[in-house]
Order: structure tokens, then sequence, then C-alpha cells
């Protein structure tokens, strides 16, 4: 299908659409393109962004058209393999760049989280074409700006809200496996067809496969030199969201033998002893790669993300060993009830959990990003800093280009005080 | 005991204390004892501010000594009852104004809820005698910005935390009555006695008493005109959160005897026909008077206050038809589950509750009053407006007088608009 077709077909906003697409052009050349020592394997993944709103989009509509559900998810709490395996297809959302800021502010106050202002964005001015070829989409309460914004979204598209608990004990989970089979119960009914348990099996082996690929891609970053730049493997992470599950690990682990070939080979993007910096704190959506792009081009490279567009999202694997219904559900929402993001309280597995990716990284320093707005995380990194192994500098930003000479200046200041 | 050898006891910083309490004085005189054709029981209440960290702090401090526990709590979640029913007393926390800012911000990001902030100024200051003659405090996960400041708050003040659930379903009603249970055997052991069921039944009515007498005195307001200022009723919904609540309620009673005199005589604070409005939205602490008279010295009245200091902290009753413990304390987990709160997701309840304050007081006009960077409540206030019967106005502020006059201007505008 012609890619105008398609987004016509969508709904899009064809001028303003082709707008956004152009200036991701030169962006991505100049963050992506100009590094050198690239691996070969990322041509697979240029080729996506290249057509970043087209082949998937057509993938997912003839999903969406043979009858099977395409659903929408903006948090790593969701439990996919679900969806997969119902038949239908996950996909993750626009939420990346400030569009339509005017129209937003009319529903949502102006001091609020970038990423959400830019969903509803995407939506308003009708520039996202996951969002569109979507059946509906599944929120979460993790935060307070999220879930009251879903209260306003579901006028503009169907939403199914999982609630998740703000603690690990296990009143809570018995919250959270009940908020499961809920989400289960409730998407059996929409579909009209029951889950099988082997269908499951199969889908949590899909999604582990990928998580396992990504793992072994941000192990191989730590080697020194790291075979790959951050900037690569943020959009690796990024682009998981997105592309068909098998495929993308397929790609992914070809990527990752190219990559164990570099390290044998001592080769890698930076010379050896280049400053190592963990970035942690709120995820970075396409094509938010502004931190990295800034910390890379000053002399450092990054070696891990500690993010749910990172190491949060690939986590741990869910336990296949099960085979009833009960078992698999159990199994996976003990795999989810274990992300360690700052909506819990309190929340001491994210901190050790950091220190260890520092450790193995052999990082010498933390950069915390944290979303302008953002309570759970702005407020978190405070306890970051205090119990981090090495220095943490802590940025608050958000989408605007604006702030980017002010980074830099601390960015590099930060690597001053590292050498 | 001498005021100053009390707060010197107690740890305060005597200078800095003494200049807040000194700027306390014209303010009160200039909101309060301004007013003409006031009630002669808010006399009690004047004295109460007039010896605001003095009298109530002693009696606390003697219930400390005589081996009893002092509770502090910021919220209307934490079931009182339960402590007063072991012996304990409970008291709300200063958090209305500003202070320590730059200390508050070594530690919380600064765009961050000035409630917060307030609460944290106080005890890094040593300003707030409540705070100080608390053995512990009580908070929950109501709010992003609470949660995860109450983590590093535990490092000043020994802190026990409720979970509150986000949603109002079977799922959650659950792990709520499973928090206050919790809550009960945590104090069980810590104070090392049994709740009596006896004693907690005696409690329930000792608050349910103060609830129906704030209940009555919001009543005595929907009349035209009503027989006191909106002002004065804020402040006593203030008060209510650090008096002895017997004398608390029994000096309520009194004044609202005397306002029913009032309202038979036909006397107000005001004109008949003076324009009504409602305030909606997050909780006004002592000393944030300025909205309130904001709006009564620009020609309205205010008749209700749609917040957790005012009829979120009246609300319903606690059934005291049961005897049992679990009966109780399923009985008070039910009473704070209805507490409709913008955390809770969805929360059209809270939307149906103001729509009824409106009907029942005649108000022409809501103002809806968000503090800065409050995304449950500032995120909410677009549903409010949508769904109100009557004009809304939305404010967002902080607990700077550097907006008055800019909100004075918007607030004769909507008063304006109303007539």
């Amino acid at each position: 299908m012609d890619r105008e077709d398609l987004w016509r077909a969508l709904g899009l906003d064809l001028e303003a659409h082709g707008a956004l697409l152009e200036a991701l052009g030169p962006l991505y050349q100049e963050v992506f393109l100009s590094q050198e020592n690239r691996p070969e394997g990322m041509g697979y993944f240029d080729s996506v962004v290249a057509d970043i709103h087209g082949a998937r989009v057509a993938e997912l509509l003839q999903i969406r058209e043979s009858g099977r559900p395409v659903v929408g998810t903006f948090c790593v709490f969701v439990p996919k393999e679900v969806i997969w395996a119902l038949g239908g297809a996950c996909v993750g959302l626009c939420a990346g760049v400030e569009v339509a800021t005017e129209k937003v502010e009319e529903l949502l106050p102006r001091n609020l989280c970038p990423l959400i202002k830019a969903f509803f964005g995407f939506k308003l001015a009708r520039l996202c074409p996951y969002m569109e070829v979507c059946d509906f989409l599944v929120g979460e309460t993790t935060c307070d700006g999220k879930k009251k914004a879903y209260e306003i979204f579901e006028a503009y598209k169907p939403l199914y809200v999982m609630q998740v608990p703000q603690r690990k004990d296990e009143a809570s989970f018995t919250l959270w496996l009940e908020e499961i089979r809920r989400f289960v119960n409730h998407l059996e009914e929409v579909l009209g067809k029951a889950l099988s348990p082997q269908k499951l099996r199969e889908a949590i082996e899909l999604i582990n496969r990928k998580r396992k690929a990504l793992a072994r891609l941000n192990r191989l970053r730590f080697n020194d030199p790291p075979p790959i730049s951050g900037r690569d493997a943020l959009l690796i992470h990024q682009l998981a969201f997105f592309d068909d599950p098998e495929r993308f690990s397929s790609r992914l682990e070809a990527l990752c033998d190219e990559l164990e070939e570099r390290v044998k080979a001592g080769e890698g993007v930076c010379p050896p002893g280049t400053p190592r910096i963990i970035l942690s704190g709120c995820p970075m959506a396409i094509p938010n790669w502004k931190v990295t792009h800034l910390v890379e081009t000053s002399g450092a490279v990054v070696v891990g993300e500690e993010s749910c567009v990172g190491s949060r999202y690939v986590g741990e694997l869910v336990a296949v060993s099960e085979t009833s219904r009960k078992g698999l559900l159990r199994a996976l929402a003990e795999r989810y009830f274990k992300i360690d993001c700052a909506i819990f309280t309190p929340n001491p597995e994210r901190r050790r959990h950091l220190a260890s990716m520092v450790a193995q990284s052999g990082a010498q320093g933390v950069i915390h990003y944290a979303l302008k707005f953002c309570d759970p995380y702005t407020v978190e990194s405070y306890l970051v800093e205090r119990e981090s192994p090495v220095p943490v500098l802590r940025l608050e930003t958000d989408y605007s280009p604006e702030d980017r000479e002010q980074l830099r200046t601390r960015i590099e200041a930060f690597l001053e005080m590292l050498s």
C-alpha cells in the first residue's frame, strides 16, 4: 500500500504528518548516521526508522483487517503476552516529541509530564499512525499524571485501565494478580474467545526471546570498548515496542553475533578507556535521543539504560514451567511485579539494580534523567544520588531542544569531574 | 508551662518561630477580625488561633508524657478512630506556608506541590511544634509526591505509611481493609496493647460527633444569607485537625445553635442575594486563606468547600451498629473508602458530590482551587469544569502572596460574569 494512502486511510493530518517525518531525517542523520564504527547489523534498524510510520503500520493494519486486535500501550506493566496469546498484536505509541501544545493545554494542565502531553498531542493532531491503527489502548495507574489523564483521553480512544499497586507486599501482589485476571477476562469477553494455555506459553516464549536478545545486547555493552554506541542501543530498545517481535529478535540476535565478534577482535565504537555512563530514570520515546546524543558527543559513551526503555523493560523472563492457565497467569504476575519502577514505595530494588549495572559495566558515573514534573522520578532521584556507588548528575528536562546547550555544559562539567 | 519553655523543650528554632507567629497576627486581623457581623461563637476559635502553637501543643505534650502516643497525619484517609481508641491522640501538621525553601530544595525537586515542600520546611527549620510533639507520623500513598517524599522524610521522623488503592472496586476494597488491619496490628505491636472493640466504638462516636457538628455547620451555610462567612467556616474545618475533638465538638455545637438563631432571625454575614461560591479542590492548611479571602472581599460569599479541609473530611459517619473488632474495622474501611479524592480513577463520585453541594447551597459558581503541580487535582479539574452545573473558574496557585492581585482580577471577572 502506498504510504500516503495508508496514512489517509488512518485519518492522519497528511500535511502536518509530512512535516513531522521530514524533520526526523536530518535529526537521524545527525544523531545516528554520522557515527563512526557502527556495526553492520544496525542497517536493519536504520531501515525500520527510515520507514517508521510505514511498513510496520501497514502490517498492523493487515492484522486488524484480518479480525485480530491491535492494542496500544504506554507502559512496561501491561502484560503483552496475553494480547499476543489471544491472537492480537501489541504496539507502543508516539510520545517522544511535543506536538499540538495549544490543543493539549485545553485539556491538560501546562505543568504536566511532557510524555503525557505528547501522546495527547499526537492524538489531537492526528499524527500517530500507531495510535490510529489500534482497536483500543491499555493504560495503567502507574503515575498520577497518566492515571488521571486517561479519564480525559478515553473520550478520544477506547481505553482499558489496569490498576498497578504501589507497594511490594503480599496484599499488593494479590491485587496485581487479580488485575491480570480481570484484564484477561476483559480481553476474552471483548474478543469472544478463550485464552489457551498453550498459546499463552507460546506468547511468553515469543516475548522472552525478545527480552533475552535485549539482555544479551546489554551484557555485550559491558565490554570496554563497547561494541555498540549508547545511541544505537537506545534506538533498539525503542524499536522493541514497535516491531514484530519475531523479526526483531532474529535481527537483534544476528547483531549480537556481530557484536560478539567485535568484542573478540577488541573492536569498539570508541577507544578503550572512554568514560562510561549509565543513564537512569524516565523512559525516552522516539525521537527523544537528546541526552544520550549529548553524552556521546561530549567524549563519553553510554553503556546502559536503567529505564523502562532499557533494563527495566528487559528485566526478568516469565517462567514457563507452568502449564495451567492459573499457573501461567501467576508466573506473568510475578514477573511484572518485580519491575522496580519509581511508583513503588519503598523502592530499594531500583537502587540495588542500578548499583549492579554500575558494577557490571564499570561505569564511572550515572546521569539521572527525569522528565519535568515527573514526581516519582524527580523525587526518587535524591535517593538514587545518595546511594549511588559513583557520582550522579541529576537532569530534569522536557522535549524542547532549547535547553540543549545548557545540558551540554552540565554534562561536560560532570564528565570533567569524573576524569 | 511558659510558651517559650514549651517550644524550647520541643527543640524549635525560637527566633525563626517567633517571627513566624508574629507574621500571623496582622494576617489574622486582616482576614478574620476585620469581618463584620461575625457570630459570637467564633470567639473560641479566635482564641485557639491566638495561641495556635501553645495551649493545644502543651496538652499534646502532656498526653505524650503520660505515656500515650501522639500521632501526626497529613491526610483524611488515616483512620484516626483507631489511634484514639488505643489511647493516643491524633493531630494535623503545619503545611500551609512556604518556609526554609532552600533547605527543602536540597531534598526535593523545585517543581513539587507546595504542601509537601511546606511540611518538609517546617521540619527542617524546626518550626512546627505539632510535628515535634508527635511520637510518629502516619503517611499514605495518596499522591505520587507525598508517596515518594515520605521515603526521604523518614530520615527526619519515624513514619508509618498506609497504601491507599486507586480504584473503587472489590479487589481495591479488599486491599484497603487489609491495610487498616495491618495498621491496627502495627499500632498494637508498637504500643504493646490490644485494641478493645468497646474503646473503638467510643472513638468512632467521638469522631462521628465532630463530623456531625461540621456537617451541621455546612448545612447552615446553605441558607441565604449564610449565618457565617466562608473564612470562618474554613478556619473551623482547619482547626478540626488540631483541637481536642470533644471540646471542639461542643464549641462547634454551641456555635451552630447560635447560627440557627441567626438563620431564624434572617441574620447573616452579608446581604441576602450575595453571589454564592463553592470552593472545590485541594486542601487549604492554616494559614492558607488566600482564595477565600479574595472571594469574600470581592463581593461574594463562600458557602462550601468540596475539599479535604471541608466536605471531604466531614463525609459520612462510621456505622457503629457493629460490636466485633472485625465488624468495626470493616465499618471503618467502608467509611474511608467512600472518600471521593482525585487520586481515584475514575472518580465520578466527586463530581456528583460537587453538583449536589451546588444544588443544596444555591451557589452560582464553583472556584476550582488546585495547588501548583498537583496532578490529581489539576488534571481532574478539566472534568469538574466540563460536568459542573454552574460556571467554573479554575485556579492553580501556591502559597506565595505574589499572585494575589492576579488572582483577584480573575476572581472579580468571574463574579462579574455570574451576575
